[in-house]
């Protein structure tokens, strides 16, 4: 395992040091508790938004912290759930009376701890809703989707619902808006090469020296299939098809699209997928909105990659498009 | 070799096809030359800004043509120089009668090329100056920093002259404030795993299973030395130390850091490493005016860092600060 830490029982810790002293100006912890806030939090007129997870999956959850995204995340440890005290802390920290919205993948630690804590909140008063993101198509069938994961559609959800906060929309309005968004993407994702977590020190899966897994999951999570190494087209092809039928998305659709490398795979490859999904939605006649090619949602070093779709209308175009602005996400 | 292409003798092609699919707003390609081109460029009453080097960087170089930032790019093959053909055509797309400065990594093959290019741009009444970027104290002795490599700083340049350049100086003020720059920065690196260009298909180096590599080059060239792999601090202060002297920094200076991930380091070792960064500033009493964490010039999937760090004065602090906007740099 060759990796640039110092204890692996306190990468979070000094991690989240580094990022701090880096974006003082934008976030701070509390004092307490393992939760980033948004400066000038809670915002008056505005429903908070928290989510959280575990940490290894930078720029995700607190590179997000930010104006016209998310005001606070609990911060897990690497692949574990933050825990319930400290969701409630994130939720109390960014409530200002008109309630707070929880956004969070499905994984059951997340599930139990995010219940736990809106639980602990209303208890105080606090007007809590949640939402649950599952767009990861390689989880599950689409007849047991209460069983997928969530893997980009976080990021997805963040970004639109942080705009639809700021707009000054009520709890109710928005968990409307965040459900349609959540319920509107698909995802799915291939890798060809695991990530070590430091506390463990030994790779996540392991696959054979001209093997790939599709479906993989953000955590090395076991995939759909395993398969000798294909070509960026092929690949695409394979992951595209699924992720198409599956909504269905449909000619005349208009989508964003987010190709997300999970940690050692080269931008330049990203292109190179991107380039054919272009090509692919062009020959459906579904209308690319927006593009993001990059890293969003990584799993340390793992190689591979996941591509992403959210099918738009009038009010979800809006709020894509609006501007946002945090430490690992400017817009 | 896993890795998410075509044929490897179209992964520049390939890859371009993508990133200007997703960019077309901001970015274009010159119809009979590998130059990709701000929008509407060339722009009255502003110098024009050329880069350009081997592919395999992104997001250098074409992810900084934008606003604020460079109006071309020469696209060489992977870690290959543009040819002076492609130099040229990218210095004539800019030029609005107010000269352009081109930018360049101090590599023989992009200094040959560019001063070619100069020459026949010069010919056609075009009036070109070039700067050289050298900054990786890791590449040679101080005795010889004409032979050293440029490295991050590179980035830094870019933003830096673009500002001014937006700011309407003239092609002599914008190479004073470049040199001065170059001058302010410096950088080193260190890797503990290699990459490999798509038509080689091995690795550019090889390291032993516990082995790293301080002071290693962009492309894998050598370092300054193998050693054992040490901890994020003990690394950390082995490069910092190097780069302080060499200038040197001292008390009371204020600077921006930059720490590059090379490819496969996973940004939350970067920010363990920016927290031995901030702390030895911190202790020096070197004030961080701004810091860069993230990947800004990767070397396709090798796995390490750079640390760059640059002095500002009064006007670099001005031009560092102001807005930019590209496919891949917004701020």
């Amino acid at each position: 395992m060759k990796k640039f830490i110092n204890d692996p029982n306190k990468v979070v810790d000094e991690m989240l040091e580094g990022f701090l002293a880096a974006h003082h100006d934008m976030v701070e912890k509390l004092p307490t508790s393992r939760v980033v806030v948004r400066r000038g939090a809670p915002f008056k007129d505005k429903v908070g938004l928290v989510t959280g997870g575990g940490s290894g999956h930078k720029p995700a959850f607190i590179g997000y912290v930010g104006d016209g995204l998310v005001d606070a995340v609990a911060v897990g440890d690497i692949f574990s759930s933050p825990s319930a005290g400290q969701i409630y802390n994130a939720i109390k920290a960014v409530d200002s009376g008109k309630g707070v919205l929880c956004m969070l993948g499905n994984y059951s630690g997340d599930v139990m701890n995010f219940d736990m804590a809106a639980e602990m909140a209303r208890e105080d008063g606090i007007k809590v809703e949640q939402v649950i993101v599952n767009d990861d198509v390689g989880s599950s069938p689409k007849d047991k989707m209460e069983n997928r994961r969530g893997v980009v559609g976080e990021v997805i959800l963040w970004k639109i619902a942080g705009a639809k906060a700021k707009e000054g929309a009520s709890l109710e309005e928005l968990k409307k808006t965040a459900e349609k968004a959540i319920f509107n993407t698909r995802s799915m994702g291939v890798a060809h090469s695991p990530c070590t977590v430091p506390t463990a020190g030994e790779p996540t899966f392991s696959l054979g020296e001209n093997e790939m897994e599709i479906g993989v999951g953000h955590h090395g999570e076991p995939g759909v299939k395993r398969m000798p190494m294909k070509s960026a087209d092929e690949t695409t092809l394979m992951l595209m098809e699924k992720i198409l039928e599956d909504l269905p998305f449909t000619s005349g659709d208009e989508v964003v699209v987010n190709i997300n490398g999970l940690g050692a795979t080269p931008l330049l490859e990203l292109y190179i997928i991107y380039r054919k999904v272009y090509q692919m939605l062009k020959d459906t006649s579904i209308k690319v909105h927006r593009a993001y090619i990059g890293e969003y949602f990584t799993s340390l070093e793992m190689g591979g990659f996941s591509i992403t779709l959210t099918k738009l209308d009038d009010e979800l175009k809006k709020l894509i498009d609006a501007p946002a602005r945090s430490p690992l996400f400017v817009q």
